[in-house]
């Protein structure tokens, strides 16, 4: 396709969105457009400095012969805010209580708007470090590790409680909850990660780990690496955490049935590097 | 922003591509880029030509007072003709024959640049249909709805086998496993869905189309509609199917265990009305 500036514009942007963490090479650009790489420089010069002003993310020029450009998907700081402020509010609807105490939250992980904007805060925090696989564990957390894995452009493994039989041979680890002590099991799919991969594990709710640590366990039986690990909601009422080291989106404080009142804050995603 | 048209060209061009079918008014990129509304009109008919010539969905104006514009995602014919040649080739791979004759896909439905793509084949050939929300079932159902639901900007419902405390009071059925003829039970929120709602089906695989059957009384239970079913897969050698209109992606027309050979072809995507 022949393409004058503005329609260099357009499918440029396009195609840089939809391919995030790929390096491609000027000169597939040069073909596409039938333009001089000069063109498609001063092209890319124009959206790496845009999509940084208004936090879209980084674009990076990779030179020489095997270089070329990669889109590294961002949020800017107030877009950031004001997601985390969207999702606290969500939470502090105390229509939400459900009988002992739990909370309904399937709306909030059902909106595919808010999930993608939660998955581009974590690609955002955790782009510096190479992951090459996203875990989460069935169901609530498959939503969020996807949208995280999109902007990463990695694969997604689902960990479940149960072996499948169209999951072929599986590996399996008993693991305590953290919170009721009972042991548990969790399998996942033998070909599913490869040796030495790194992992960055996704849920959407940690009480005291239990399940995660679980998971860091199931991750080193694959002799793989866990590479970070990103939980949308933290409780906060702990005893004693299990996992130390993660980046939480909220963190619910107080759930009271009786008042019909949940206290909920933002969690430590600014206080570990969450901006653009 | 004060922007000047190629900036103007990479801000819309995102803008829309995050935000389908939303109808916004011209008024608020007036605003956005402090420019004249004639600018903006000229900038969004280099938009919608550019995106309609390569593809990438339609962009609809629409004038008056409510006036304002929005975007359709679509996917042209050879990107959708090759993204279904794909994953007719991945399914292909004898590697993927578990005991007993059944295929392991995880990795396809672990892929989610192949999920975010199959996701613009459903919703492109659904575009025209108003939906509500996407329905599917738990686990493998759960990444294609996402996908589906992303580009049509509703929220997406996840039915499973049992209920589970965090969902407050559910709405639960009986149904028959149109394969194994067993009963079985499905569960989903009471306030997942609301009464009048226009509901389309997701899944990963039918066979006799017995769950799909399922989740279609359910929708008549919470009194809303059945709109359209996507399969990614439907299988082939089917005594009785149990529903007839639904749009497939791809069709599994043997799996030969003993002499380690699948075959697969296309689905009825493209006699459905499957094209930009």
């Amino acid at each position: 396709m022949k393409l004058k500036r503005s329609g260099r514009m357009v499918d440029l942007t396009g195609y840089l969105l939809h391919h995030p963490h790929q390096l491609i090479p000027l000169s597939y650009f040069v073909e596409r457009y039938e333009s001089a790489k000069s063109s498609i420089s001063e092209d890319l010069a124009i959206i790496k400095e845009h999509f940084e002003q208004h936090g879209l993310g980084h674009v990076q020029t990779v030179p020489g012969a095997a270089g070329g450009v990669k889109y590294i998907p961002g949020i800017d700081q107030a877009e950031a805010e004001e997601t985390v402020k969207e999702l606290v509010e969500l939470l502090e609807d105390p229509s939400r209580i459900l009988p002992g105490g739990y909370l309904y939250v399937t709306d909030i992980i059902g909106n595919p708007r808010l999930v993608n904007q939660i998955g581009r805060l974590f690609a955002s925090v955790f782009s510096s470090r190479k992951i090459d696989v996203v875990m989460t564990i069935a169901t609530k957390g498959i939503p969020l590790a996807y949208a995280v894995a999109t902007h990463l452009n990695v694969p997604v493994v689902v960990v479940r409680s149960n072996s499948r039989v169209t999951e072929g041979s599986t590996v399996s680890i008993n693991y305590v909850s953290g919170s009721t002590k009972r042991i548990q099991t969790m399998a996942l799919a033998r070909r599913s990660i490869k040796q030495g991969s790194r992992v960055l594990i996704i849920d959407d709710f940690m009480k005291a780990g239990g399940t995660i640590k679980g998971m860091i366990s199931l991750i080193e039986e694959f002799q793989a690496h866990i590479e970070g690990i990103g939980v949308l909601v933290e409780a906060q009422e702990v005893s004693e955490r299990l996992v130390d080291d993660y980046v939480s989106i909220a963190r619910l404080a107080q759930v009271n049935e009786k008042e019909n009142r949940i206290e909920v804050e933002k969690g430590n995603y600014f206080l570990n590097g969450g901006q653009a």
